[in-house]
């Protein structure tokens, strides 16, 4: 039995290709003492990660070249050594990074129990992009019942739950998405009160029929034009959550800024930066309000899992070619 | 005595030229009943009225036509007709117009006092200006004592109080301007902290030098790269208050958006639009506050002040040349 692992050899320019990264086999670390070895079962694969691979200031140090890719991940201890929290047999979800055994002293990891929720979700909806959906739509785009709420990439992982939790919440709610397929599951699986297909009609005729009295709060996952005409639709005191722009983050020109961004001095309007790592003291208590949904009925989460660790970087373009539906994760354990 | 008065004849693309405006003399009108005709003394040039002449969705309605141009101004009422509120004698500021009489129901005017402030200061640092920096940075800003605070357009009607107000809270106050004399003068005189020429350095290399450690709040008025330098230098939860554009008001192309937008989310930071009539019912708190400050000396006003309705264009150019010094007023008063 080896580790294969996942390093990163060389920034991207624009898409990440053969050269980015390289597939190592390496024998399976031993813990030293407090230390454990993580099974990793599944890793969960994000637009942010490209952004980490950048060598620029951001939330978070870039990945060094040679280091592992990071990523989070789910999986089950191994081996522990005299660890003070973890035992073996423990499922932990953690930044276990894109490889198939983690050493780690389990700083940052928490437990999770395979027999609440399927391990995929523990990365998907009781994971990251849940919780920053949660926390983005609910603290930072504000909204209350009524609101017409308009979402990019909202069959993503990101983008479907925040707009299940703004219909929750009462509020009438728009979903943009790539395609026929998408926009159909999130108006009748999820329940959006609308979608707007960029890939088959004008967003801007779009939002003109889906929203014709404007927008209260655009939560934004993609950037670039389809920003821009969401924001020449915003109504007064309108709030602009600003999750990510996927649609810039393999520019190999200039970054696209918001030539309507004047709009919100018109309207009085707000946009809002976020980042989920802000709100890691009040995760638990997310997790447990939306469990609470999921177990309802009112909170359907849909992982799309591909498996193969060889596989990592054609699945990891799936992100940015729309080639898949809700949660991205990749099956590693063998 | 005729009613010399500038009607929009034309909309500019780019900075209005000859054909924009036309110059009509026409006889002074009287006033019917519950009317009053004011005599103009003092007509404010404000950048934001060259948006007012774009036939756009805006927070007022545009300027049409043949309509005389909207400008704030302060003046005398020479003949009162049965008004409930004004008689002759009284100054009143409001929306007169570019012309030298007004007539009108006395709607949206207040009294002013020539013998506490100099006439020119009510459409200044007492008038629309004031307010809008008192508003922005305070309650859009949100300042907090040891904030660095960065404010464009610093010499000008908005930023110079803004600058001055921040100070008084306890911030670092550093402004950019264009040239060595309204540098000199928002530090020597207004007493900001530093200064950066952007006619004459680097906006970038004035940023790093200015502030080293990052920007708290950057007060917005003339967008373009200048808010993009801004943008690229936040510090975590900053706040962006946008109240203009001046940079982009004359473009004939499409705006240019602020690239550096993701420094929002990096720093969990939030820009936000505002317009100084949603403080409406306020003013008048806010201008105590301001008048005590001025009165100790705490917080200088200029006006820069020219004469002639003939000179209304010429004048007004003086906005987006820069060719001026604190608030640009025109005297119509012959």
């Amino acid at each position: 039995m080896v580790n294969k692992q996942v390093k990163l050899v060389q920034r991207p320019v624009g898409l990440p290709d053969e050269s980015t990264w390289t597939l190592e086999s390496n024998p399976i670390p031993e813990p030293a003492a407090g230390e454990i070895v993580i099974e990793n079962h599944y890793i969960s694969l994000d637009p942010a990660m490209r952004g980490w691979m950048n060598d620029s200031k951001s939330y978070i140090p870039p990945v060094q070249i040679g280091e592992v890719m990071r990523a989070g991940t789910v999986g089950k201890v191994i081996k522990a050594n005299n660890h003070p929290r973890f035992k073996e047999g423990d499922f932990l979800s953690g930044w276990g990074g894109v490889q198939q055994y983690s050493l780690t002293d389990g700083k940052n990891y928490y437990p999770v129990d395979p027999n609440v929720a399927p391990l995929p979700m523990y990365i998907g909806t009781l994971g990251m992009p849940g919780m920053t959906a949660y926390f983005g739509i609910l603290e930072v785009g504000k909204i209350k019942e009524g609101d017409v709420v308009l979402v990019s990439g909202a069959a993503g992982a990101v983008g479907s739950i925040v707009g299940q939790i703004a219909k929750i919440k009462g509020c009438k709610v728009i979903g943009i998405a790539g395609g026929q397929k998408k926009c159909d599951y999130i108006v009748n699986e999820l329940g959006f009160d609308g979608a707007i297909d960029y890939k088959s009609e004008s967003v801007r005729d779009g939002i003109k029929r889906e929203c014709p009295k404007g927008i209260d709060v655009y939560f934004d996952n993609v950037g670039g034009d389809i920003l821009d005409e969401a924001l020449a639709k915003l109504r007064m005191h309108a709030r602009v959550v600003i999750c990510g722009a996927i649609s810039q983050y393999n520019n190999t020109t200039a970054i696209k800024g918001p030539s309507n961004y004047l709009s919100l001095l018109v309207n009085r309007a707000t946009m809002q930066g976020m980042v989920v790592m802000d709100y890691v003291k009040d995760y638990q208590k997310a997790a447990f309000e939306m469990g609470g949904w999921i177990m309802q009925g009112k909170l359907k989460s849909k992982e799309d899992v591909y498996e193969g660790i060889e596989n990592f970087r054609e699945t990891f373009l799936r992100l940015f070619n729309g080639d898949k539906m809700g949660k991205l994760v990749l099956k590693v354990k063998e």
